[in-house]
């Protein structure tokens, strides 16, 4: 599917691993816009093909999904990338989880317990918009957690990442990386259009007040997460046309990696092919 | 968003109520391929305004959400109309569950057990490829389920559809209507095409040796569950194309109905614009 030669180029630029790149820069890939959401265009039909056979494989009895857990601040556009990314291939294939605020019943359960229950079956695309690392970012910045219950996290949630990438599922971490002067703008943006009204949340300022803890709490989380088997990415994301590019491309390097294929027939195609011979039309 | 005055133009055309349309007919709307092709994708522009208003109501606390059910015999597009309906809205919006042959665990569970698992939230769409409606088609064919036992099956999903009409979820039922022709058709292309092997199954030609078996117990289904509140529709599936346009509408027309709107902030406008004014790129 995707060519050999640049199989995780994309992967490699935007891999964490130390200073983040300018949430205006544009580090692999197309640099402008028209040729960005042409690229977008062409990225949606192999997306689709990769997607249809890992989804195919999975009927087949095949046990492998992928998760993609996308990450970063109030209109960074975890959103945007569902719609404009995931929109690009067949529902069937994705399953969309968003985690909010934990509601009563769910503030009664280990903060991995909901998360367990939106896991992708084979086959399928998860999408975490928002994740378990909510849960050591926003206690984190309340100051609700300490230095121990938060390392104790890591190693939680690093543990249930390596469960996961051993029963089949790879997990693909995006940090949608926006600058607080475009979020500032797309607050704005919200208030200003009435039937955007709707995805405003004073919360939102907030947690804007918090800007640096948070930098501070994603960067120890990159630091103490990020493992061979489920590393994190950092997308640009004050361009929508750079981010919708490299996460497309970030879940196509993904999937091309598995190799999914179309699974063999268990059953004798040529005996079907006769039987069929033989149907009649049902009175 | 939707026309007032044809806002249920298809839905009163599609209710079945009596004998079905013919597989290959057009019984309203585009008679031909070209027009419906051109129809679809206008058709998704209000879909997806649509879908986003719904959204949009359930993130401001809003309960309804509609539940799209998708019947049909083996081949009949169930597959092909969540990719090229639900295919043309925002996936945060979209919840599809495929309900296939019971696990064992699921067996021991009433058979509205799993169903109940996957109704949509407040503001989604929620699709369901195959459904309860497949415990009573499957034993009822197979000389598994008494009169009597049958006959409770109705009542109790006509009583759990009520349950969901009460709760705000608009349930929306369509069978995908092949003829036995058509259905050979693709049972022949499934086979001799490598790469939609994976879609073919032996048991399809079990189950279509009973096509008139199959024919009376959706017959005695639509009879006796088609209610005020959940009505069935018949779509004419021959035709990919019509089938397209066809479930399109008939979802367009049932969102429409519902007008859904963007919530009203819950927060004062000006003040929040004022707080923005104030606001600072934190160092």
């Amino acid at each position: 599917m995707a060519k050999k030669d640049d199989g995780s180029r994309v992967r490699d630029a935007l891999r964490i691993g130390g200073k983040l790149p300018d949430p205006g820069s544009a580090p692999v890939g197309p640099g402008k816009k028209p040729k960005a959401l042409a690229k977008l265009d062409s990225a949606g039909e192999r997306l689709s093909a990769l997607q249809e056979s890992l989804y195919a494989e999975g009927v087949g009895g095949g046990s492998r999904s992928v998760l993609l857990v996308l990450q970063g601040m109030d209109t960074s556009g975890k959103g945007g990338t569902v719609s404009h990314v995931l929109g690009l291939v067949d529902p069937m294939g994705v399953r969309y989880a968003a985690f909010k605020k934990p509601t009563a019943a769910e503030q009664r359960h280990h903060y991995l317990w909901r998360i367990r229950k939106q896991l992708p079956a084979p086959g399928q695309i998860g999408v975490f918009d928002r994740s378990h690392y909510e849960d050591i970012l926003v206690p984190r910045v309340s100051g609700l957690l300490t230095d121990a219950e938060r390392r104790r996290r890591y190693a939680e949630i690093t543990a249930f990442e390596q469960e996961l990438a051993d029963a089949g599922t790879t997990v693909l971490k995006v940090f949608l990386h926006i600058s607080p002067e475009e979020q500032l703008k797309r607050l704005k943006a919200r208030l200003v259009t009435p039937e955007k009204r709707w995805k405003y949340n004073p919360g939102d300022l907030e947690a804007r007040s918090h800007w640096p803890a948070y930098e501070k709490a994603y960067t120890d989380i990159f630091e103490h997460t990020s493992t061979a088997y489920a590393p994190w990415y950092a997308v640009p994301a004050d361009h929508k046309w750079y981010r919708n590019w490299a996460v497309a491309e970030l879940l196509i390097e993904t999937l091309a990696d598995l190799r999914p294929r179309f699974p063999e027939p268990d059953y004798d195609v040529d005996a079907e092919l006769a039987k069929l011979k033989g149907v009649g039309v049902p009175a």
